[in-house]
């Protein structure tokens, strides 16, 4: 085991790793500061000496590293020091690095590369994990890699490509050993034994027969306790998840978290083995998930690379900044259809932006306790009209609560017992509407088969605020004008 | 394997598990209306063959079932459904099915049992497991409990109980297969065949000395591609993540997203192996925090159980409330001292909330982005003059473009060309505000030693709210008046 990685137990360690990249990236460029000032005859020789010095010792820490903290200290640099490091990362990793970082900085590693080296990194990939990456390459690159590719890889990469990103076959890959189920352990041992080593997250064998369809699955745990002479059948377990390349990767992450798997095959509708699911796989989906919700809510695009331009960055937050603009108008234009009202009794303006907020976060609340049901499958239609029921008793109870409190703050700073009650019914009013709304819009949304999670809050938030300005201001209108 | 568990493949089976119990409960329930209604001697006899007729069937649905789709399927009852369920369910399952259900639920449950029923629950589990139900148990219980255990589980169970809730040492167990270095592959295979089952997640066994001191991993992997006649010593990796019991779970977790790892070994300052960490412990903490940072985003306390009364419900979000009530005031007074400004012009009344609101989203982008650089260590000192300076970039762009749109409508609806520059210019400091505020506050949280994610929002959205009215307001007062 020569060529073991050197990895790091904590975050600790991972960030003094990058801080010696820093300072051996910052000394490098004092000297070539120095030398560029230099001029004459002195210039090359001893500038490309103390030059290389710097660069050979960065290179000689890069080398033990492990391709996932290369690629953290990658995301960590700004480019120009990113592109310093990447050029002195060993060829041969390229590969496996492009594929650990972010999406953002994938693009500026691949377009500092040349075509050929891209041919080559693609080239040193598994066929399942060329497919995370070929979206990412220019066309001739892809035809290149295409070309290299054996008859069962161009295959297996066609296959992979073909499934939709959010599907199992997206995440599944194609490294399943397979035995079949009337031979003995004493064979499986001997058969295993022909590896060079076994597939990453190796911890069942896929039992199949002659036609690839699978009939059970034989745990190491299990092939490990028994004695040699029995025969793969007897142990085999026929109880195992089995998943099919068109479900939901989601779906599969949760049989994963319920059963506690490390592997499951992966099998087409007639029953044949195609690959296999493994947990690390799972966890990335799973991180990227909760990632991408919470990048989602407040209304980024995607990841930024933190060290993207200004202009990028503008681009990756512009769509949401115009949605809010355009609520916000339509909530400034209720209001302007009391100014009537609110230039008779000015305390409305300092009032209204209460009822609109409590509102806006009290729906909030409730969105995400539905749209969570919901990914749970908890929600039948019986719960529904009892969830329904339990929200609009919890809006009637805070908005009596709080309401009643700022309708007596209202009152004592204003001297007005009507104003302080408008206040309060508002508030009740605004909250029932929270309520509904929270309850309604994702089940609404999953109705008409859309993702009951994306854009709830912003919709919430524009009835809540928009909703409040109208009820606050028009009871006043009704009952203090 | 007799004892094979039937398990889901999709959520759509569990679904439809979970319909069949409802069903078979209907049935029940109205059965049991009936013999209600029913008077005289007949009520027993034939109430009593109908009624048990559907429990048993519910019971025989109920056996072949995995503890966690058992635990699914609760969660999605209604309390009174859900006890009737949990009476069904086998004794000897209980602990494993009281691990699975959310601690909401968890609680109705354990309510509902008697004492000596939670201790036999209790003593099915193993120590690392036990850890994780005693603090929901009564004392009397855990005192029984603590009774029954071996001398040695005594002492695991203390270790795994004295560790804090975000550490390693509390997702730890203690199922670890340790071999010596001096010995051959035959001898580890031989070994091995002694156990009834391996546990699971065994992908490695530890190399260890007399004094339990970790020297290497071996992973079956290689265990298993390699001639029987060669020594441990040889073969074993001496580069593996190795954890410490007070190490943050939380780093933990990412170290085995980074290298792909099944399980890793927990370790003692003096290098004794203590424990081992799996990726089913890892898995379930990666979720557990997407969830409650959802959660804590929406200001939920904790996790609702979605048939929990109203009441409690109330209590699960009041804090959240309480604290906007007190911001929403705070900005109800700003806008309350320029009372006099926006009776001379009530426009201002309808287009101050634009400028708050806005500064909020915009802020919570900012904030999103730098509480995440922060969590994948990516921010040193020098990177955040960068980020300020970028941020505040992207601020002044989208403040001359939407601002400056903004200013256009509130000049084209007003007919005032000031108006129109003081709303672009209010909206251009504000987003300058929320700029420096969300780079500003994560990293004062940080360096005060606080969660930099927690409350930021709150605290970004108080800001720009009575920030931009005051800016917008102060700004009007003094140019328009």
């Amino acid at each position: 085991m020569s060529e073991e990685n050197q990895l790091s137990d904590s975050d600790e360690e991972l960030q003094e790793h990058l801080a010696e990249v820093q300072t051996l990236l910052a000394r490098h460029k004092l000297v070539e500061d120095l030398v560029q000032r230099q001029e004459g005859p002195r210039h090359d020789l001893v500038g490309d000496i103390v030059h290389k010095q710097h660069l050979n010792e960065l290179q000689r820490r890069l080398e033990p590293m492990h391709p996932a903290d290369v690629a953290y200290i990658l995301e960590a640099l700004p480019l120009d020091e990113r592109l310093i490091v990447w050029d002195l990362v060993k060829a041969e990793r390229d590969g496996d690095i492009l594929l650990e970082v972010s999406d953002a900085v994938r693009e500026t590693l691949i377009e500092s590369m040349a075509p050929t080296e891209l041919v080559a990194a693609a080239e040193s990939l598994d066929t399942d994990e060329l497919a995370d990456l070929v979206p990412d390459l220019p066309q001739d690159v892809v035809a290149d890699v295409f070309k290299s590719l054996s008859a069962e890889e161009r295959e297996q990469l066609r296959a992979a490509m073909s499934y939709p990103e959010e599907s199992v076959g997206s995440i599944m890959d194609f490294d399943m050993v397979t035995v079949r189920e009337d031979v003995t352990l004493e064979v499986v041992l001997r058969y295993l034994r022909l590896f060079d080593e076994l597939p990453d997250h190796t911890d069942q064998l896929f039992v199949v027969d002659r036609d690839d369809r699978i009939k059970g699955v034989l745990p190491l745990n299990i092939l490990l306790v028994n004695e040699v002479d029995v025969e793969v059948g007897a142990l085999m377990q026929t109880e195992f998840v089995e998943l099919e390349p068109d479900d939901l990767a989601d779906e599969a992450a949760k049989a994963f978290e319920r059963y506690d798997l490390v592997s499951a095959p992966v099998v087409d509708p007639a029953g044949k083995l195609v690959g296999r699911v493994t947990v690390n796989a799972v966890v990335d989906l799973i991180r990227e998930e909760a990632d991408s919700e919470q990048l989602a809510q407040a209304g980024l695009r995607e990841e930024e690379d933190i060290f993207a331009s200004v202009w990028d960055s503008v681009k990756n937050r512009w769509a949401w900044l115009a949605i809010n603009l355009v609520t916000a108008f339509v909530a400034s234009r209720v209001i302007g259809a009391f100014e009537g009202s609110i230039e008779k009794l000015v305390a409305l303006a300092a009032l209204m932006p209460i009822v609109a907020g409590i509102g806006g976060n009290s729906g909030n609340q409730t969105i995400t306790m539905i749209v969570r049901a919901i990914a749970m499958g908890q929600v039948q239609p019986d719960a529904m009209r009892r969830l329904l029921r339990k929200e609009l008793g919890v809006a009637t109870i805070n908005g009596l609560i709080w309401g009643g409190l700022l309708g007596i703050a209202a009152w004592w700073l204003y001297g007005s017992i009507a104003l302080g009650a408008v206040m309060t019914a508002a508030m009740t009013l605004n909250l029932l509407l929270a309520a509904s709304a929270g309850v309604g819009i994702p089940l609404l949304r999953e109705r008409f088969g859309a993702d009951p999670a994306v854009g709830g809050s912003v919709m919430i938030t524009a009835l809540t605020d928009s909703g409040g300005f109208f009820i606050f201001l028009g009871l006043a209108t009704l009952f203090l004008m």
